[in-house]
C-alpha cells in the first residue's frame, strides 16, 4: 500500500504537469475577511488575482463586488457606501449589491449593460468567504468546515496575516509539522516529532495526517495550558497532531495532550487538555497570500485572558513561519531552474498537492491531464502507516 | 447632429484602434518647465520619454539637451555649466547648446560626429517648451495658446506637479468638470454641474465644453472670490466653465460668476469674477506626466495676497484629483483587459481623445487608421448640443 | 603600430558580438569574500548570478555552498553551522562541506543524490575566491595575482563595497584614469593625467597602461604621503600611473611620485613614495558587484595611524566614483539603443573588454565568434605608445 499512496518522484512529475496548470481552483470558496473586519465601511482586497470591495448592507450582509467601476475603472473602494449600494467617487455611478448600475449623472436612462460583476458570498465559522469562479456552482454547502470557530463548545480567537509567499508554501508548512523542531524550538517543537511514525489517509477531497508521540515531555505551550485547566504540572503525557486537510487550502489541526496512559489515544480525552488550530489560506497573487488562523480550546471557555494569551502566543509562533515562508518563496523565484525533493514526511504535503492539482486539472479541461479510471479510484480512499524512522526510503522512491 | 457629434462606442472601438498606436504625439511642443524652475543649472527632465538636461545660456536663452554623454552615457546634468556649453562630469566631453563636442580629454582632434541631440524650445506663456519630434517641423507658432499666463490684463500663479498617471486620464479629467461635485465637494462642487445641459464644439485641433448654471448658488470658491471683489457676498449666480482644448494635451478652462440675470451669458461679465484655469501636462511615461498649471483672475490685479491664496487653494483642489487619477492608472494597469465606457458627459472628452489619436496617426502613417475625405470633414468643425439630463442614452449610442 | 593595437570603432563592433555573449566567463576566480569577513558564521552572497552561503570549518578552511536547500529550497544561510557542516533551518537537513545530505529528519536511509553544490574555494592574498564554472579546471594557480595585499613589505588596508553597476563599468573606468582630473579634483585629480601620453601594452590575458607625470606638482593625497615619509613637502615631482589588468577583472595599479628629475621613471624609486591601488571586481548581477580593493605602500609600514588614515581617503575617493558608476548604470538601461563610443584615452579599457570578450567566447565556443590564427596572434602581445595629445584622431579611427 505504501508504494502506491506515496507516489514515486517520477510519477508525480509525469500527471499532472502542476506547471502548466494555473496556480489555483477558481470554483470554491476562499475566506475573503474575518467577520470583524467587515463593516459599514469599504474594505479592498484582493482575492485569487480578482480585485474586491466588500461591504455589510444595513442588515449586516455582506456584498463582494468587483472593485472598478464600469465607467473608467476607478476602485469603487475609493467611494462610499450609499444605503445598501456602493457610490463611485469620481463621477458618481452608482452599483447595488448586485453589481448592476443605479445611477449615473446628467443622464436619466441607464444602459442595461452597465455593471460590475458581484460575487457570491457566505458567512460562515466567523469568516466571510466568497466565490471567485462561475457562480452557477457556486454551492454554500461546499463552504470548508471550520466549525470549531464558532461552536460553543470551544473558544478562542485568531486572526488575518499577510504572508509573502503562494498559499501553497505554506500548505505544505502545515502538513509536516516535524519542521517545528527546528522552527519553533521554544514553543511548540520536540525532538520526538520528527522521530515518530505517522500515518497517512486520504478521501477524494482530503487528506490526514495523524502522529501520536506517546509518553513523552510536554513542550512549554501545551504544558502551560495543562497548568491552566489542572493547576498542576503535566508528568510524561501523550501528545497528538491530527491535520486535516480539505482542498484546496484549508487546514484544522486536531492538537492536544493527556497524561501518558490515560486513554487518550484510545478515544478518551477527558484528562487532558484539546486544542485545535484552523488554517485557511486565500491566494491574493502567486507570490502572496492571505492566511486566516484561529486557535480554539475545549476548557476554561470564558475565561479572556486565556484567549488572549493563547492568540499572542500563537500569533508568535506563526511569526517565526512567516519568515520562514517569505525565504522560501525568494528562494524558489531565485531558481526557477530548481524543483522541491520529498522525503518521507511529505508525505502529507503530496496528497494535498495531489488533491488541489486535481481539482485545478479538473476545472482546466486541460487534455494533458487525463486521469485513467483506475488513477481516479486511487484518489478515493485508501491508508497507508508510514514508519518513518523505520522506512526505506529507496523502496518507497520518495527520497 | 448629436449621432453625427458624439460618435456611438462601436465606432469609436472601430477606427483607429488607438492601442496600437503610440500613447503621444511626438511632432508638438510638450511644456518641459515652468520659467522659475529654469537657471544657471542643470536641470534633467524626463520628456515624452526623453531624457533631456536643461539650463540657461549666459544671455537668458533656453537650452535642451539630450541627458546622456556621447562618450559614455553618463548624465550630463551631473556634470557642470562652461560658459554656455556643459561640461560632462566624467570625462570632462564639453557639448555647445546645438549639441556639438567642442572639448575632448586628451586629443586635440574632434571627432565630428561627436554630438548629442539638441531639442528645439521655446519659452512661451511663462513655460519653456520643447519639441521631441522632427526639428524640421519645430513651427514656434504651433504653441499651444496659454497667454492669460502672462498677460498683463490677467493675474495669477501656478506650478508644477507631478502626477502617476497617462497624461490622458487628465486631459478625461478636465474634459468632464462633473467630477468636481465628487470629488471636490468642498470648493468648487456642485450638484448643478451634474445637472445642466452642456454643449460641445469642435475644430481641426481643439474642442469646447460650454456649461452655463444659471441662478445658482456660488460654491466656496467663487463666493469667497466674489467677495474681494465687490465686499458683499453675491446672491444667486449665473455660473460658467468653458472648456477649450488643444490638441494633444493643452487645456484652457474660462470659468466665473456673475450675479444671476446681469447678462453674462450674453456677453457682460462686468459685474461678475472672470478666470482662466490653464492646464497643460506632458508625457513623462506611459504612465506618468508633468501637470503645469496657473490660475489667473481679472480683478485686484496687484494683489499679492490674493494671487497666493488662490495658487494654494487650486493647489488643494489638484491634490485631490492626484490621488484619483493615481488610483485610476493603477486600476488601468490591474485590468489590462477592461476599457472604458462613455457616458453623456465624456462628450467632451471623447473629442479630446479622437483628436489626439488623428494627431498620432497622422504621424505614423499607419495604414490601420485610413481615414475617409467623409470622416476627415467631420472632424473640421460642427457644434452639438447636449441636453444632457434629457439625453436618450441608447438614441446617442453612448451609454 | 598604433593602428592594429587600437582597433577602429568598426572592427571593435564586429567580432565578436559582445552584446550576444554572456555579461562575464565563469571559469575564473572571483573575490567572494574578504578574509575578515568570513567566521564560523554563515554568509549569504551572490557571486555571478549563484546564490552561495559561506563559512568556514573549525580548522578555518573557507567552504561555498549553493544557498538553496535540496529539499524545499530554502536559503542554507538562514540556519545553522553544526561543526564542519550546515544545517537547514526549516527541517533539519544537514549538508557537509562537500554538499552531500548527511541527515534527513525522520528516516535513516538518506537519497545519495541529495546534495547542494559546492563550489572550489581558495583563500589567497586576504580574498576567499570562488570558481562559479566547471570545477575540473578550478586551477588555484589562475588566482589573480595581488599579492602585495599581504606581502610583508607592503602596508594597507582595503574593504568591500557594493557598486550598483556592471563590473565592466569600473573595469572602465579604472584603465582610464584621466577620470580623476574631474571626478576627484580635491584629493588625486590633476590636470596633466588628461594631457600627458601614455602607452598601452598587453599580453594574451593582461594589458597594462603606462602614464609618467614629470615634472609635476604632486597633488594633495601624495604631497600628504611624501610629508609623512619624509617629513618634508616635495617639490616638483615625477609622478607614475601603471595599470595592470588581468583578465577579467582585476587591476592593480602600481602608483607614487619622487623629486622630480631622480630617476624614478629609470627605476629608482628610492627618494619617492610608492603604493598599489588593488582592485577586484565580482559580478553579482548584470546591473551590480561586489568591488573589493586595498591600498598598500612601502613605507612606515607598521604605523596603524597612516594604514587608518589611507584607507578612509581611499574610501572617499570611491565614495565619488560609486556615484558616477550608478548614474552611469542607470543612463545605459535608459539608453538600451545607444552604444560607447571610445576615445584615445580608452585604449586601455578597450583591450580589457577584448580579452575579457575572449575569455568568454572561448567558453562560450560561439561560432559566431570564430577569430582566425592571425587575430589570435595579435592577441598575444604587442606595445604600442599612443602620444594622445599629438594623436589624430581620424587615422586611429577611435573617436
Amino acid at each position: 500500500m505504501a508504494e502506491s499512496a506515496v507516489p514515486p518522484d517520477d510519477d508525480l512529475r509525469r500527471v499532472p504537469d502542476t506547471f502548466t496548470l494555473p496556480d489555483w481552483p477558481r470554483n470554491c470558496w476562499y475566506a475573503a475577511a474575518y467577520d470583524v473586519e467587515l463593516k459599514r465601511q469599504l474594505l479592498p482586497r484582493r482575492i485569487a488575482a480578482h480585485n474586491l470591495v466588500m461591504y455589510r448592507r444595513a442588515s449586516g450582509e455582506p456584498v463582494a463586488l468587483e472593485d472598478a467601476c464600469w465607467h473608467r475603472l476607478m476602485p469603487l473602494s475609493k467611494g462610499n457606501i450609499e444605503g445598501d449600494n456602493v457610490q463611485c467617487g469620481y463621477h458618481g455611478l452608482v452599483f447595488n449589491p448586485e453589481g448592476r448600475c443605479v445611477f449615473m449623472p446628467s443622464q436619466k436612462t441607464i444602459n442595461p449593460a452597465a455593471r460590475v460583476r458581484s460575487y457570491p458570498v457566505v458567512e460562515r465559522h466567523r469568516f466571510v468567504w466568497v466565490w471567485p469562479g462561475d457562480p452557477a456552482v457556486a454551492d454554500p454547502h461546499l463552504v470548508p468546515d471550520l466549525h470549531w470557530n464558532d461552536d460553543p463548545e470551544w473558544a478562542g480567537d485568531g486572526d488575518l496575516i499577510h504572508l509573502k509567499c503562494g498559499y501553497k508554501l505554506i500548505v505544505d508548512n502545515l502538513m509536516d509539522l516535524t519542521h517545528e523542531t527546528f522552527v519553533h524550538q521554544s514553543s511548540i517543537g520536540q525532538r520526538s516529532i520528527a522521530e515518530v511514525p505517522f500515518e497517512v489517509t486520504h478521501g477524494p477531497n482530503s487528506a490526514t495526517v495523524t502522529r501520536w508521540m506517546e509518553n513523552v515531555e510536554a513542550p512549554p505551550f501545551w504544558r502551560m495550558q495543562f497548568e491552566w485547566k489542572r493547576g498542576e504540572p503535566p508528568g510524561k503525557v501523550d501528545r497528538w497532531q491530527i491535520i486535516q486537510f480539505q482542498a484546496p487550502s484549508t487546514i484544522a489541526i486536531d492538537v492536544g495532550i493527556a497524561p501518558a496512559g490515560t486513554g487518550a489515544r484510545q478515544g478518551d480525552r477527558s484528562q487532558g487538555v484539546s486544542g485545535f488550530v484552523l488554517n485557511t489560506m486565500t491566494p491574493e497573487t502567486e507570490s502572496s497570500c492571505h492566511y486566516f488562523w484561529a486557535f480554539v480550546r475545549d476548557y476554561n471557555l470564558t475565561d479572556q485572558r486565556i484567549t488572549t494569551l493563547l492568540r499572542k502566543g500563537v500569533a508568535g509562533v506563526f511569526a517565526e513561519d512567516e519568515e520562514v515562508l517569505a525565504a522560501q518563496q525568494q528562494a524558489v523565484e531565485a531558481h526557477p531552474d530548481k524543483q522541491f525533493y520529498n522525503l518521507n514526511i511529505d508525505s502529507g504535503a503530496m496528497w494535498a498537492r495531489r488533491l488541489t492539482d486535481k481539482m485545478i486539472a479538473g476545472e482546466a479541461h486541460d487534455v494533458r491531464y487525463e486521469r485513467s479510471a483506475a488513477e481516479a479510484h486511487e484518489l478515493d480512499g485508501s491508508t497507508t502507516r508510514v514508519e518513518a524512522t523505520e522506512a526505506d526510503a529507496r523502496r518507497l522512491g520518495v527520497a
